[in-house]
């Protein structure tokens, strides 16, 4: 039901496990690994850069951060899993689209992966893929394409805006996820506007029947719901744990972004709700529709059909049929009818029919 | 689905976390905020002061109930906040007005915030954001606008009414926020009072489609109940984490407002029950509706058309038709016409159509 | 919903918490206070006491029953309150007739409130406010009103059938809680009843619209269903506490009553099923009877518009019709149409149409 | 809902709680009390016992079964329970067959009733009353009436099959619980059978309206579903208490009831489902229907309505038509019907109207 | 509902607990039973083998892996579990095919059963009963039929392919059971892709009706949810279990089983909500197909009812019809009529009737 053909879930069944594989689809762009490495004192950036670079870069009294602008660099990613002694469960999942948001944790890594949602213009549900692992003095976060998203934290960096340069790997890691948490809200507010612009077509455009276009936002909310509900449970687990690659004065922070999803996951709540009323209103617009089709053939047939059969019976040959001689007979006749049009009308109109 | 637009949620994305900015709307009045000290002996009022002479005045073996009218005032909000040495986050959530209800420990402050509401004359929904933070010897509390619902404790604590003056902070605290859940059960009241109404209608009216206003109750449930739930989680943690800011003999209060937010939430998802009754008690109308008309027509169409054809036969121009030439045809037929109709409302009669 | 209005909600608004006031409506009694009082040995009965005598004839080697007929007497409750210095909290649910079950413990008492709920000639739901406030060697029992149901009770204290005169206080608390439990069984047989007849009404009688006496029923189970969740909770709790004014040898007797209490609620879950199954029955009923009046519908006009046509034919007035000469003319159409007739019967036969 | 009567509730209300009265049907059969004493040795078996007999010829060192043919023998059950110190509460259980299955433990005792339930040829519910009291060396069991269900078992012992003969009372309660679950195996096999046979009807028939039918079954459904999870939980709580007159080393066999118990619960689950199934699948058979009845109608009326038209404006006697005239008017107006009717025939099978 | 008939539910009733019997339809296979042993160094294969071979071929410092390629040798299972001492109640399930997934524990084994579940050409679920007894150096595999789902398996140790030959018998059940989850993932694919294809022909084919189709859909979800539901309990129940037969560093492969199993349950799930708007779906067509069908009634009738009435009229006898006499009286008429008409048709073309 995602845009993106999930042939990737087959593709690995009988495969050896822990064998690496990127399961998305291949991106026409050059491959690149960023190194951004700061403490206090200085920046360095090295951008677009290759594998062994990196590790040979590393500096371990600074925070190490190693950004993935794509996927598709499988070796790479296992050369560096095999360097930081990374679990090749880990990096599967991390190169594995098709994953729920997750948490898991070893002796020396936090492994977290979560879903960067919006709504293009089409309101169709566009998903990306992003990791982190949380070392001691290193984040590797894996994202599939490249993006405005992160940018803004990288130039906090680079600035030295707020704290980040004050704090370690953890704290950047809390700034990634709140940057992907937050821009939920954006999915969230379109999703209402949606909702909300259904709801008045629905009351000030009640002929028209909208099944699909609800059927299609359902969708959309449910894709979106199993990845928060996913989210949730890991953010939670995260907390819970408290591995000790996050100092414990920053829980604070995790707990907001808690917060953020909590949020998140109760509008979420609401609004499937609010789709099953949508839902409601237009089954009953549909019907009020019939109700009227049905009164106007039952108006016009009620009326018309008696009087029809008035019509006929003069119509008929019989030899003796006294009222036709009658001087005024057709006057009367109509006379007739316009009194039963009459009573007939009273009598619908009493009813409410129109 | 709110009055009030939730452009809010979008304002914050991108900002730096722990940054304050009031999300509701600027109300046009001027700002304030009152001092009131009290202790058992006297009583000192202070009103609409500015904080810096707030930080001033303030005796810390008083209580010292420190009250903003109006969430316009960011600045005051963030020295005041520095002075007591007030976590961001919590400030950040009282300028809020999105935030749900929430409540919050740190080594020296509970943080509570809840929602204030009312139902308009128009039976629209309307919400104001308070907050309130406790400290030993003072509450610090925060409102979107002036209003009457708190001033009757105000003229309390003036006039040694109870047992206020003999209490702490704590007792306040549990005063504001009983006057706040107390103000529920006039919505309750109201809102009772609508389904009552509407129930009436359908029974009485019931001919007429009250899906829209149905439909305008449920919404407003809705938005009550998620801010019910998560007050009465909010309620049920606070009294959990015995808090030292609450003298161990005050907890009863609070199990008592616990009790009264129990019963709101109760009588919300009876509510709830009753309205999805609505909604099939207008539905069962609706289709009843249906079927009066399509009885009419039947009625009308299973009488007439057998007649209209007879009168059709005699209508033929034939040249041998026999009954055309006997003196009595035409009345034969009329007879036999009367004697048709009354089989079929015999018929019908029978199977209770009219 | 319920009978009584209940004004009383918002009566409280505003008050001074724990201020004692009856919420019932006044009730046209001389008002009165039972006190009876026994041992192994002898019982004292002392009938429409006020209460400084009450408080002046305790004998606190005997098991002492102060027994409220109303609630219409808020300075004995307040006094007697203070004699036995039971918290005004309390006091205020025992006079709170709008208050749900619910059981509290303070050192010196248990207190229980619940409902007796019964059925009235018109199945309407009649309820009484009774509470219990159990000490070491007195249990103060509050009612609305007066009446048979725990009459048996003072009658087996007085002539010393069975245990009654053997144990104290808390096996009398017992009995009373029992004989309102037990009285609840008469009520789900009336239900049942109820469901039971209206299952009848719903097979036999299948053209009949019952959605408002479904929907009365509804509201009835919905209503005592609060009840129960809430008693079920409080006996709950009730035995979990394990209060010391219950002797450990009678807490067998309290999971009778919770027994009771479950058999109870599982009969109220079971007739909420019922109760939807009826509303689908009916609307089952109802569509099928939609079906009855098309068929009929369609049978007539099927058969009849085209006969109808075939005369309209012959009634042309062309010139040139060859028929119209035939000199058997008018028989063959008459054939033609017969024939045309029990094709329509012969597959609206099969089509099982009626 | 049952077929039998529960008049049995309200016969017990104002009774003394702890007093014996059997709540069945009075069965015309002789009453009859079995002994069998067995252990490894030598089987004694006596039928027909009154019992005081019983009481003289318990053997501690043996197994002793006593059992009860019908409940109807308040004294010997009341005199029996003395013997062996059962509290009078327990034995009123067993004698109540409105009881749901319930497990209960003394210091010497447990208590387990349960249901023997079976369809019978109309598909009706049967059901009967067990219970089973388990002390050290004894084993009494209480049935409604004779029956084959546990003769194989007294076969068994009587044979030496199996384990039976070497072990003591848990044993045989154990045997004979396995005896009444594996039989609601039959009962489980007759439900699906039904619900599969109403689904090939539904499917094959799909004009009949099977509503009343599929409402008789789910009453079944929902009146076991009952049972069940009453008997669930009391099989966890035996399990889970671990009373000391079961043997340890038994307990496998009765987490294989367990198991068993717990595959008809989610069979009776999995039927829930289904019977909802069913339900929407009538329900769309005769929307089915009605559109199948809507649709002949709109095919005749709207083919022959015009008809009639044209024919009606040939009927008219208006002195200066022209084309009454014309020497092929009339055969004009049949080519023009004919071709009116191809239209309209074309139309609606493009529509796919027939 | 499934394609086996479950007959052997009540084959096992009335019989002696633990003995055993296959339940399952007897296939036409020679039996076989092949014995697999390998460590580092070796391997040896003995295909088709009888049990008394492999009781003589066990090696105790090789892996053993026992493989039955189907159930239908009681003998062999009988003698195989004696050797291994393995309880009755285990090897009683294993041939049981119609056991729920299951895992059980001894202070020997491990046992664990469930399903190899696979949609055939006909969109029919086929289930085949699968388990494993896992000891310490050995591990007994049974499965219904031989089929190519394990092969790889086989062939990997013989190759030494992965890390299967360094490591003991915990790590074969580890392969094997991933095997058949994995395997789920393909039945995964299949039923979105029915369930899209369903999707694609609802809106594109809106006016057929697919009940039938999507009821069978539904059958199979529910019938694989069932297997699910208790695979996933046995895969949560294995792990926390932590039998000693599996060692610690083996875990992380069973809990990426478990992933693997859940996000089966999450797809089952989310499968059950598209199922249920599938239905919407076309409940929603079929209503509006019906709208379709009342309309083109009401505007055939609509037009032609007033203007065959108006025909009637002028086809009606009298003596005195003014109008008959009109030059151009016959024009007017079908002039009057044109603009009816015309008015009828901008009515409806407004009320968007076509």
């Amino acid at each position: 039901m995602l845009r993106r053909k999930p042939k990737s879930v087959t593709q690995k069944v009988g495969q050896i496990p822990g064998s690496l594989q990127y399961t998305g689809v291949k991106r026409e762009e050059k491959p690149g690994i960023r190194l951004l490495q700061y403490d206090e004192k200085e920046v360095l950036l090295n951008k677009e850069l290759v594998y062994p670079d990196i590790l040979q870069n590393l500096q371990p009294q600074k925070v190490n951060w190693i950004h993935f602008f794509t996927l598709d660099q499988v070796e790479a990613v296992e050369k560096i899993g095999e360097h930081f002694d990374i679990h090749s469960l880990m990096l599967e999942d991390t190169l594995n689209v098709e994953h729920l948001p997750k948490v898991e944790f070893s002796e020396d890594h936090v492994f977290l992966t979560l879903k960067i949602l919006s709504l293009d213009n089409q309101n169709q549900l566009e998903q990306e893929h992003a990791s982190f692992i949380l070392g001691d003095d290193y984040l590797i976060s894996f994202k599939e394409q490249r993006g405005e998203l992160l940018k803004p934290i990288r130039l906090r960096i680079e600035n030295n805006v707020g704290k980040v340069r004050k704090k370690r790997a953890d704290y950047l890691f809390y700034l990634l996820v709140d940057a992907i948490v937050d821009n939920y809200f954006v999915l969230i507010e379109k999703l209402r506007t949606l909702l909300e612009d259904m709801e008045d077509s629905l009351i000030e455009n009640s002929s028209e029947n909208y099944i699909y276009e609800i059927h299609h936002i359902k969708k959309q909310i449910l894709t979106i719901r199993k990845y928060i509900v996913a989210l949730r449970e890991s953010i939670f687990n995260l907390i819970n744990e408290e591995p000790k690659q996050i100092f414990e004065s920053n829980y604070k922070y995790l707990r907001d972004v808690q917060d953020h999803v909590n949020f998140v996951f109760d509008s979420i709540e609401t609004f499937r709700e609010d789709q099953k009323t949508l839902m409601e209103l237009n089954m009953s617009n549909m019907s009020n529709r019939m109700n009227q089709v049905m009164k106007t053939l039952t108006v016009v047939a009620s009326i018309f059909i008696p009087l029809t059969f008035i019509a006929g019976i003069y119509g008929m040959n019989f030899k003796n049929m006294p009222e036709l001689d009658y001087q005024y007979g057709y006057f009367i006749v109509w006379g007739i009818m316009l009194v039963l049009t009459a009573l007939m009308v009273w009598y619908m109109k009493r009813k409410k029919w129109f």
